[in-house]
């Protein structure tokens, strides 16, 4: 299971909006069958597998990082491919949360006489794939919110002046972040302040799959529809969605779209646009992971709402003073008692900078 | 030397004002002396190690981490009774910056014979001995600030509410530093709004040494002698010493001196006591490391001047919002470039916590 999970992250930048998955087929201990699910419309991992196994899956166990499918989807179901191959055993890692899986894809294989378990390395799987598991549970997207700061937990100086405070390394990981993640979400100010692209220059090669890069969607929360048309955001190439609150605004919403912007309305309320409705209509659009590179404004108010699912901070070892610009505005938090608890996933050094990786504790 | 640096370490809590120092005798491959400092007045590491070895110390290879003395203090030379032992080697780590030594001390051992090396893991030795090497070579203490803030750099709520934002193990390895220091320092701020005690209340035993703990001397910065005598530092055990600007305030000085406390003027200015007369002041008390506990005005104003050596950050998994405490004041710096660039030397988990060991990078 162990190599499934490493076949699986072949696929980390490519499979979208579909679910990482790797499957190794092992006859008399010996792995006979190996393959990995690497686009939409492609075979998934379980037909690659047992297309390399061939006559030898006859009566082997197979291990997948989710339970095959048991539906016609762009492809036919999985669990019908190894039943027909005659597979013996299939392990699955865990159930597929896609309502139209859901424990299904085990039950076939079961009642075909396939012997099954599911539930080794659940938690690896489960973390292949936080995005598609997030819009088939929540029906919403996983929330990765990146932000960069002093040591003392400054973005800017007081003045905005923020350019270059991490390093060169550290803008490299998040460029894989990005290509990692179905659309990186910003807010109408970060675009304003940083004129920022917020697409992936990384190369296929720098990413180690063969292909092209797929560009994530950008999403720019923009209430009232003042972003300009002149925004480097537009020349980059990817589809931008700019989502408002009332598109009724027609010589702007037709300045965004004459730049090839989409642009759409969702309920809003006195503070801005509703964070839920802006992920209820990313999942619709099958969008499982958004990285949010915004300002305070924008990534306080989704902590605030118990949306953000990770967040993802660099330190550049330096100090900007206490006047300098605050990371996170946390409306309405007032009392030490009130303060967002975290768990720390991750430390690690990126260049002459840190990365941690933190999140909501599980809950209790 | 790996040995005696490890030797050295056992003297962490108690040499002061001496360095701590390890010496290993060596004969035929085997090691047949060993010693460390312990106490001012005690044996040096190199008396230790020489009894141990007895007349095995004849013919043997000498390895200490600091240049043998060469003077009469409180004990006499440990470069003579290496002589009178037959020693036929000498190799130090580095040389003694005490100017009553500063190679002397090898000289000595050369001049009578005796075969010398020096600089042999001396960076090692060096990271020893940071307090002593300091006020030797700058005539001032080795600075190390400690703060601790949530992950989004704040220390307290816009209140002031601060208490707790660290856990447990966080708050027993401030004890650890504040144990290893010659003085822990705090502002008069800090006695008023969180009244700390700042002794140390871990146990020899805690500590891996034998013997009673020394309580560091604690340094109130107090320009106008407005501390309370009601304050719980007085009511710890270990000594007070409050600097001021000005001794002539009799009622105020008076009363803190019925606490125990001593009361001394150093040079100020408009913003306070000028820092570097503040630490020549504890250097001439033979203080070696200077912890400081304090708030952002103070460190804040230690950094700016250039007279911080090490930063001790624990950060916590929380989040306080940008309304909350900034970590150091640090004025004029309004300009990015004009940003104080550090480096971080260590990285750890503590309990929950992590702690970020920085400081000026080196000098290019």
């Amino acid at each position: 299971m162990a190599r499934a999970l490493q076949l699986a992250r072949h696929g980390l930048y490519t499979t979208h909006p579909n679910p990482r998955v790797g499957c190794v087929i092992v006859r008399d201990g010996a792995r006979v069958g190996e393959g990995w699910h690497a686009r939409a419309g492609e075979p998934h991992a379980e037909i690659h597998a047992l297309r390399a196994a061939g006559a030898r899956a006859r009566g082997a166990v197979a291990y997948v990082t989710l339970e095959p499918c048991s539906h016609h989807g762009r492809t036919p179901p999985c669990s019908d491919a190894l039943i027909e191959a005659g597979v013996a055993r299939v392990v699955a890692a865990m159930q597929d949360p896609n309502p139209q899986v859901a424990g299904q894809g085990l039950a076939r294989l079961a009642a075909a006489g396939v012997e099954t378990a599911c539930g080794l390395m659940a938690r690896e799987a489960r973390a292949l794939n936080p995005g598609f598991i997030s819009r088939m549970e929540r029906a919403r997207p996983w929330v990765r919110v990146k932000s960069a700061m002093s040591l003392d937990g400054r973005t800017a100086m007081a003045s905005g002046e923020s350019q270059w405070i991490t390093g060169e390394a550290a803008r490299a990981d998040v460029q894989r972040w990005r290509a990692q993640a179905d659309a990186v979400m910003t807010g109408r100010g970060t675009v304003l302040a940083d004129d920022p692209s917020l697409n992936v220059r990384l190369s296929a090669a720098t990413l180690a799959f063969e292909g092209e890069v797929r560009q994530p969607l950008r999403v720019v929360l923009d209430t009232h529809l003042r972003t300009s048309p002149d925004a480097r955001l537009f020349a980059a190439p990817g589809k931008v969605l700019v989502l408002c609150a009332d598109t009724s605004a027609d010589a702007r919403r037709a300045a965004l779209q004459t730049r090839g912007a989409e642009v759409c309305a969702v309920t809003a309320h006195a503070q801005g646009l509703d964070l839920r409705a802006v992920l209820h209509a990313l999942a619709a659009r099958e969008i499982n992971e958004v990285h949010v590179e915004a300002g305070a404004t924008l990534s306080g108010a989704l902590i605030a709402a118990g949306l953000a699912d990770e967040l993802v901070l660099y330190i550049a070892p330096s100090l900007l003073g206490d006047t300098g610009r605050g990371l996170f505005t946390l409306p309405g938090l007032e009392h030490l008692q009130d303060r967002v608890e975290l768990e720390l996933r991750d430390v690690r050094r990126v260049g002459r900078d840190w990365r941690i990786v933190a999140g909501p504790p599980p809950r209790a």
